[in-house]
């Protein structure tokens, strides 16, 4: 039976729209539009107890899941919202044990997410450009428990000569021009790897197809996600009023070899790591392993000359 | 690099509608509409790799990924698609490590997606009536590569007086009725753990939802998924003409604690550990093996009267 | 050229949710948010001239349509929206010259949409109970134009025993509880006449759908109706965040005869006429016209104890 | 009461998918997988009776409504589905009296549908440069019983330097490059008339969106329209697992003078009536009476050089 104690973390639940998480804080209070609540009150209750406001409102003590962490992200940036998360999981068969190339690490969510899933014998590499969105982001990784399988990197692949890491299970894109870097993460991903890209707009979903094919890539597949809440209730169940709007579109698919070009071309695209061997030479200051690749733990570490944040 | 050898496991893909999931056999090969393949001709090919049909079309070698293996599995019984089963792992924060309680195998497919996202630490105890269906799915369970971490019991929780599990991180629920399981599920789930249940039709979210109140549960949601294709080409990007229909609807919720009933009752409700201890001492008859799934510790042993199987 | 005049209907028109119906008076200005605008300026401009306001901003003068009407009506009932009022027009087939029962007046939205189709040689015949809604619903058919074409009466079709109109083409039902009037709506429909029921939950779906087919409908079809918004801008094309919710289920049918029932029965069922005629003896009062309704104008008059006013 | 007779239209209904239009002949017979069927038989029956084929099954003899007529209608091309018809006559307030043009008049689905709302006082003039296609128009307009109120012209008004009428209300456009006429429509339309294009594919909707503003229309809105069917039955009320996919999206827009332009420019946009007159006096054949336009008998006919078919 699960305890809440001192700094355990507890969501707050009163409904859908008024909940907050926190960790627990023997002194503190929480103070809302329902009332207040003392947190030494929750201690020692178990996870899924309810305590009264002083203005008679229930609030439910929930043990924060990955949902949770998710909903309440600090965004700057805009989130990936679970129906998406989930379908990007489902649909490329993200699982323990993979590795991870995220490109555009934002707030953090679908790191967050990814990771939670890959752990504890797969590993998230993130790479992002905007160190302040990168700290945003280690926290909220963070406090979603999940450092431990992440590495930051501060990166910019779209110009970079680099090629970080290689042979990984699934690349996910969120950029605004998301083919700019396809032949790059073509050389990151292992053969027939998945690849998806998160597009607001109709243009990139056409543009990014496009590149898709150019690079190689098979198995093109654009969706957008809808959900609909229905309110369930007895001798009145609906649809509910309130609706939900566009987050989204995704673009999945996965790498191929249609050995169109020349054989020298041909071994640059099939072949990363020699491609990439002369890179490390000049710059012997990054230890970098050799990139087998079959325990995530002695390989594909980013081999970056910019700030690559371990998060542990 | 992962090249393809007798016996690995391989998608040929041709396009979304035509695809064949199998082991590679040297001796065997592929026939079908759009020609014939060598199975020989696979091997010592990369993932990702293509041959032609000797009627000149190109298939695919691509590496099966969980998706492949729900998408294909030998469903008698109605399968959860993959945009259901992504929306139940990131509503309900399946990660490594949880225990989940399927009640219904049906085909497999549930518990082999869910098993690969909780693996290595996690495990599925997963209960269905019957024993044909068992069958099917245990091998559907074992091609996806999770018998290790499901363990099958023939028993029907509707009738049966045994909590075979407690403590329960998420209950995933695919029965016509599933209300009537809901007052033993609530035993078999930890504090503010998670319940989904599969629910073809408004009047099952209706009914369920009345009893989910009854029982105790918050945060209760009912919501349909609707995926949508998009055809992105130059100049004539639109949505797909070939339209998708309802899978089903899912009803999600958390236990928690009203003390609404007297203490007596309360204890039963909110103790499951004290209550089912006595029901394993008067039942030494089960040789429940211990559980290597690292930390399941005391609770959690699946004490079934009937056949219980360990997949591995 | 339309140009406008003193008195004449203008939507001033900022965006779709910034407009304000009115009729042009000399004197009078409009104040809004977006600053202020008299009247004045308004007259001798054509429609779809725009005007400044005194915060800079532009505000169009359209020519108010029936579908301005509408979404301005002032409601303290649920109107039906466009996208379904569209629907029922186009599914039941409604056209000049046709009869129109409406039970459940309402705001009088749906009597006026449906009164600025079948106008000038068809008719509109609605039914309130309530007064205090009746004289709302006809101060918005009147301003919307259609008042020749509508007869409210304050007459309750549930418990009434009277047969006001017979031989309608369509019967357009907005009740809590539909199925309740299906056998007065069969004696008031044409053969093969079509039926259209709001129905805000599926409860109140899968009630009526029994109703029809025991009252002998075919062609039974539910339906809901989603209108997505897409913010088409040059590269950026995408659907609006902004969610639409839910509005209300649809329900259509169409009169039969199956013939199950004895003689006698089929005799009060599919011949109204004879069946009515003793009612309008024992009512004097009303000086009821033959009700052979080939010709609109003469026929079909409604014979109501209550209050029944020609909206004219 | 109607009554079927020789040469009556009847819509031989067995459910949505299986029915059959066609005109009542004595000697013919109806001959379908479900059973044959003498016409014969239906003579003398009321509308919405049933007969039952030498298989046992039961077909209604139903009445057709406008609905059937265009559900049936002959296409080689796509014909627009009653759901985005009944939107498109909601949203533009489409009633009767009112003039409509139409552009691409395709199969004569939509020219049939929006005839019979504007109909008797109303009138569509519809324009397709395809001869082959007109003929099928003609022939689906005529059996859906609108001729009268529809006049077809043979003119490519993306190339005609004729303005062959003016003042419509509403303008229909089903074009592959609805932009290319923009301009052209602009001189035909009433101030703060209405515009609706169809259009399949996002990229249209970007381009006319773009051109819509350029072309000085407001209230501009593009839709996309899906229409979910709901199985109600007893105890088992859910979506149809049949999925509708898409159809088309709609652009919706008004006719407004944003004034920008210079005087001169000003002076042929917005008095199409004093530009198109010396047009008329260099054609003496066509015999254009004063376009007044407040009565549609006499007004606004088409003055073209190629063939005009008043259908009647």
């Amino acid at each position: 039976m699960a305890i809440i104690k001192q700094n355990s973390p507890v969501l707050f639940f009163y409904n859908d729209s008024k909940k907050w998480l926190m960790n627990i804080s023997k002194k503190e209070s929480l103070h809302t539009h329902i009332g207040v609540l003392k947190h030494a009150d929750a201690i020692g209750k178990e996870y899924g107890s309810r305590l009264m406001t002083n203005k008679d409102k229930y609030v439910y003590l929930l043990e924060p899941t990955m949902y949770d962490y998710i909903m309440k992200i600090q965004h700057g940036t805009q989130i990936v919202y679970p129906k998406d998360l989930g379908y990007i999981a489902a649909r490329a068969g993200i699982q323990d044990g993979q590795k991870i190339l995220e490109i555009g690490t934002g707030s953090g969510s679908m790191t967050s997410f990814v990771a939670s899933i890959v752990k504890p014998r797969g590993h998230v590499y993130t790479f992002d450009v905007d160190e302040k969105f990168m700290k945003i982001a280690e926290k909220n990784i963070r406090r979603a428990g999940v450092s431990k399988y992440v590495t930051q990197t501060n990166l910019d692949l779209k110009t970079s000569k680099e090629i970080p890491v290689t042979e990984m299970d699934v690349a996910l894109i969120d950029l605004g021009d998301p083919w700019v870097v396809l032949p790059k993460v073509r050389q990151m991903l292992k053969g027939s790897g998945c690849i998806f890209a998160i597009c607001p707009t109709m243009n990139q979903l056409e543009k990014l197809t496009i590149a898709l094919i150019e690079n190689e890539f098979t198995d093109i597949e654009s969706t957008e996600h809808i959900i609909r809440t229905i309110a369930a209730r007895e001798g009145k169940t609906r649809h509910s009023f309130q609706g939900i709007g566009h987050t989204t579109y995704l673009c999945f698919a996965r790498k191929a070899f249609f050995g169109r070009k020349a054989k020298t071309t041909s071994k640059t695209a099939t072949k990363p790591k020699t491609a990439t061997k002369p890179k490390t030479a000049t710059k012997p200051k990054t230890a970098t392993k050799p990139k087998t690749a079959t325990k995530p733990k002695t390989a594909t570490k980013p081999k970056t000359t910019k700030k690559s944040t371990k998060l542990d």
